[in-house]
């Protein structure tokens, strides 16, 4: 099964939908041009298609192995590693300041999916990598930036996130770990941590372990959590790793999918650990390095939609069966001709390309909330950008399982077979939904923190930008017009769902949080079709201008699709919301 | 992980809603008690659970393996299969004539269900043992009964059904495998056939294949299949097995899940086979074998939902994580008690029993379709219970997909470990909803041969005794009028779905197509939502006379849960039908 990364839907992501002229008018994206984006995704793309891809199954084949203490990796994995540092990828989008190439969120999302499209357990090294550095940049200090951060940013080193334990899964009030002050001013770190990606590997020459930890007289609960940085190796004055620290990888997990990346049980025996940040502030730093993580998990859901895709649309046009349902010949046909084969792709298809839209979307708001030059305008982008950080991870890997399972559903029994390469991707996809948060945890976020705590206001803002949209889209052509409605209808029944949880979440709180994945699940729907339907506008446009005409017949035919398939069930989404509480409430279990 | 058969969900069915009194009024049933169905199924429960329940997870790890030619099953699976036969489980839904138990459909699904539930690999073979049954009843000469039936309804000997060739599989019309006639009046049946399920194992002394095929004078396409019996073993005069038949197994298939269950590749390289019935009318006596096979595939729907359920619930049971959401403590609290797992459980819960219910609805139609006195009676039950089949094999698989999903989800990071179980359960699943017919060759029956056929009169048919519940409904209590006011809107919604599909289907038959799967699931939703209704009223009967309440409150619970949470999706699954056609017919791929 070959891959191709879908190279140009991310550029006129990036164009159209990411805010390309307000943030390229930052002065941190100063003097950026479009083609510079596009000439490095290229580039990554080619990457990724040659060396990355072919690793793909063989790896799902071989998977990590744990021999006396070391992992190892699947054949490949440290050769194609170590061209992708070489080649500087890891850097994309890291700041100039620590040697990183300084790209806007929106082309290191476009990175990030193509990477893991072809591989995700490969990608996987990078993205917690990529976390590492986003928790330096946002606590470390000085002196921890300049030995730690250059090495990072790089992937001369690699970083890992260590959360959880085996009592402490979503719940981190419960976590265990100690972390006893030395002397020296440095932290002995005791405990155990699970579910820890690439805990143990050697295609880096050192790994960066995040780890939170109590401190003896830290306060109970999540307030009393603080955040350490443990390397593998501790880094000798010259900046090189040297002795091995108290670090030992127990075991790693036999996992439904993601064989290929080592999950490791990591065993801290008074392990060396410097303190990132203050004492007992270390869930906070650890949120920053979530929402980028979490905001990548997402992108991994639409990654693995998209291979899934590539890998069902190849089938079906080679799969020849049965004739025509209109009769129109005798003659069997590739079944992509088949009316409920089609049905099944443009599912795929506009779930996947919607996601992709509301991550390029999200990436753009990221910035401005980074760079924009006002606070006032960085606290308003920062409100939308995480409200819309649960939505991504949330709908986008959920919607990843679904889209994984019908690429299985297209190839028919040869689906069923490990040697397809279809059961792999389902396999894969499955961990989206709980690792960096459970759909749940995201649905809580956006409750809680994201919805009651503003009154509503950040989502009625968004609800006052999508009528925005739908007023220029009753000004467009027949096609506008018709998604202008679906979305009008969607728009409303989520101020409905909006304004009703904000009259009445913080009385009844078990009722919005039960309501809280069905919120999620609208919510990420009508934003994703928001996006499409502004796509389907700049294809127009484009169109009309005689640009790549097939390309953006299929993104015209792709929004309509949704909006009529996809976008028409949040009317039932809501309901179920304003309507199921009682019968949630009333459960005997 | 312990399984523990729903035997009084079952039996709660089969007394309210298979029509028990209409069925046991039949000369064929008659004198049966209710008590006598439960003793059995109480008793092939507890076989299910200490013997064949433990045998599902190491039965996974090891998987079948073929070694020169033999298939080793896993252990424990010979020695199991040799006491479900000694207990005469095999027998219990087939004629008495043969040695059969004779007992009413419902009570056969029950048995069925559970037996797949405690573990489908193994299940998967006595349910294609009941097919090839059902093939020989229907078209067996009376010499072919007397030499096969009577071993293959006691489990004896085993049957397989050989539809698939690499080139042909929902596609029948394209199958090559040749059947010349012998001068002893035998045929030589040579082609190669792929995904035989138990095409080859030991645990039984004789395997009889059922084979179509097609005889060198026979028309084209699917009028020129025949229908073969090939046996394993040839069946000397004294009816005991002998010489060994030209069909050899060349490979077993690697697959995501049901892996103890051996899936071949058989060649019959000049197999001696015995017509069954009239030449060219195989495809007529297979769809037969395959209406029961369907069927008994959506009661594995319903398994896998009811063994991944039970493991979802007593993992939440026990996981301490996280505070109550309403802040009424500040302890951790099993995540039972936390309303996004409530909403996760009950979902599940809902569509098993709702599943199940239909099930159990379809088997009394079944049975009145068999052994209703007038001809006029048997030929309306058999509209009925022919509508209902692709719903239950449809709309129960792919539940039983999104049911395993679930459940992975409950477990969080556990339920990704293979060690945990649920991961089983999702990779078991996802064969559903594509063998025996996928979902689309359903939902292709259900529109043309169900629907358009008849323009659409026994759908409406049924509409009209939804209608009549809805009536009952609002008579009742408040709960059961708030769950007759979704059921009136949700059945409403489907007559103008059917009104649609018989006023446009055959002059627009892709659009028709194309809205199938949509039609089918919605179709299925319904059915299965008014069945909790009838439930739920049966329910408030009995809790009024005292009977189990704790059983009859969460029967209530869950019907509600039902109306609210998974109804309510009718009314946008009919809207994508009514309005989604043109964009899909408009698909770009």
């Amino acid at each position: 099964m070959t891959f191709d990364a879908p190279v140009k839907d991310m550029i006129f992501n990036i164009q159209h939908l990411a805010g390309w002229s307000e943030v390229t008018s930052l002065p941190a994206y100063d003097g950026l041009e479009l083609e510079d984006a596009a000439a490095a995704l290229t580039e990554l793309a080619r990457f990724t298609v040659e060396e990355i891809a072919p690793l793909n199954a063989p790896g799902d084949q071989s998977g990590a192995r744990l021999e006396n203490g070391r992992v190892i990796l699947p054949d490949g994995f440290t050769e194609a590693y170590g061209k992708f540092v070489e080649m500087g990828w890891q850097s994309l989008p890291h700041p100039e300041d620590f040697g990183g190439q300084g790209l806007p969120r929106a082309v290191g999302a476009a990175a990030t999916e193509m990477l893991n499209a072809a591989n995700m357990s490969f990608a996987l090294c990078p993205l917690l990598t990529d976390g590492a550095v986003e928790a330096l940049l946002t606590a470390g200090s000085e002196e921890t930036k300049a030995i730690y951060l250059e090495n990072l940013v790089s992937g001369k080193w690699t970083g890992t996130m260590n959360l959880t334990e085996p009592q402490a899964g979503s719940d981190l009030a419960l976590l265990r770990s100690r972390a006893e002050r030395q002397d020296d001013g440095s932290y002995a770190i005791t405990g155990t941590k699970i579910f820890i990606t690439y805990g143990e590997h050697d295609m880096a020459e050192n790994t960066i372990h995040l780890v939170l930890a109590r401190t003896p007289d830290a306060p109970a609960g999540v307030k009393g959590i603080s955040l350490f940085l443990v390397p593998k190796y501790m880094v000798s004055s010259d900046g090189t790793p040297g002795t091995r620290n108290a670090v030992n990888c127990a075991s790693i997990e036999h996992k439904l999918g993601i064989t290929a990346s080592p999950t490791a049980v990591l065993n801290f025996e008074g392990a060396t650990g410097f303190l990132i940040g203050e004492e007992n502030s270390g869930l906070r730093y650890m949120f920053e390095m979530m929402n980028s993580a979490r905001y990548a998990v997402g992108l991994q859901g639409v990654a693995i939609a998209e291979r899934a895709y590539q890998q069902a649309v190849s089938f079906a046009r080679e799969r020849i069966q049965s004739s025509p349902v209109d009769g129109s010949s005798r003659e069997a046909v590739a079944i992509i001709n088949h009316p409920d084969v089609r049905r099944m792709l443009m599912r795929m298809r506009a779930v996947t390309e919607g996601g992709r839209a509301m991550a390029a979307f999200t990436a753009g708001w990221q910035d401005l909330a980074k760079h924009s030059a006002s606070s006032d305008d960085r606290a308003a982008a920062t409100a939308i950008s995480e409200f819309l950080t649960p939505l991504v991870k949330g709908f986008c890997t959920e919607m990843g399982v679904v889209v994984a399972s019908t690429g299985v559903q297209v190839h028919g029994g040869m689906g069923f077979i490990e040697e397809t390469g279809a059961a792999q991707h389902y396999r894969d996809a499955r961990i989206l939904p709980i690792y960096e948060g459970t759909t749940a945890i995201q649905a809580n976020d956006l409750v809680g923190r994201k919805t009651l705590r503003d009154g509503g206001e950040t989502a009625l803002r968004l609800a006052g930008m999508i009528a925005q949209t739908e007023t220029d889209l009753a000004q467009g052509s027949a096609e506008a017009k018709s998604v202008g409605a679906r979305l009008s209808d969607a728009r409303q029944a989520f101020e409905s769902v909006v304004r009703h949880m904000a009259a009445t979440g913080k009385e009844d709180p078990k009722a919005a949080f039960g309501a809280g994945v069905p919120y999620l699940m609208l919510a990420g729907n009508l934003v994703a079709g928001w996006q499409l339907a502004r796509s389907l506008m700049a294809a127009e446009t484009a169109l009309q201008a005689g640009e790549d005409p097939a390309f953006m017949q299929a993104k015209i035919a792709t929004a309509r699709f949704y909006a009529d398939h996809i976008l028409i069930d949040v009317g039932a989404q809501a309901d179920r919301i304003l309507k199921g509480s009682d019968s949630l409430l009333a459960a005997v279990l």
